[in-house]
């Protein structure tokens, strides 16, 4: 893939990411490291959680979202996130749903004070194989610019 | 630990987890399963990198913050988050980083439509072994009512 600079990047630019599966395995070998709880680590006891059944930690499938990113937002540099707002989980994910991933650049600013880079406003929707959003979040990555934005560019 | 419900916090409440280290092998392995970007699974790629060293991913940070919570806010039926806002990563985290999380009541308020729960959000900062902030965010999680609340009361 090209690697894209800031240049490259348009408001309203879709990315559409492959897919991934989540076995019952990796949720319980994820869950069992990073968010012990019955529902994500044993079927049996999550027949009678909250969710009435076992699903993948919310973590699980939020780092899951950022491996389909790094495969489908070729940014030069690597993806590098600033921060994440509007993080939600909208529906459970369980054993063997297969997940994909649309980002949408929502806006795109340079730097005030390093011109050789700016930052990309995304809009990420995870879905699962029936079309069901999952999960959406907000994000602002780090893009270099190709060349340096002059300071009168930057005016305005 | 004594499992809380709704009635048990307080806005102001903090809890304080226990610690972890993150080493160099548990950054690279999480990277190769989820952020596989060189500056997460490579030392020498890594130094000519945005980063000059090696560093986790955001999402490593995230779900190790996740684990120590689990282990210190002890919600009755579990600790589920219903979506996360502001999350940040305002320092790199290094090979060998011991972290820790504080997680404070924001606000707490009884559902609308389902009296045996609530919303409790927390501010979550996450520490490294100077203290200084690697990482903060705020949740919102659903809490269980040890007794319905009663319509009357939620008119309050």
């Amino acid at each position: 893939m090209k690697k894209l600079f800031l240049e490259d990047l348009k408001v309203g630019q879709v990315f559409k990411s492959g897919t991934t599966s989540l076995t019952a395995e990796a949720i319980k070998t994820f869950a069992r490291k990073f968010d012990p709880q019955p529902f994500h680590m044993d079927e049996a006891a999550a027949e009678t959680s909250f969710f009435k059944g076992l699903v993948a930690s919310g973590w699980h499938t939020s780092s899951t979202t950022m491996r389909l990113m790094v495969e489908s937002i070729p940014i030069s540099g690597g993806l590098i996130g600033a921060g994440v707002d509007e993080l939600r989980w909208h529906l459970p994910v369980h054993p063997n749903d297969t997940l994909r991933v649309e980002s949408e650049v929502l806006s795109i600013r340079a730097s005030q004070s390093r011109p050789i880079q700016g930052f990309v406003r995304f809009k990420h929707t995870t879905f699962n194989q029936k079309d069901q959003i999952v999960q959406s979040s907000t994000s602002v990555v780090i893009v270099p610019t190709q060349k340096p934005v002059k300071p009168a560019e930057k005016a305005h």
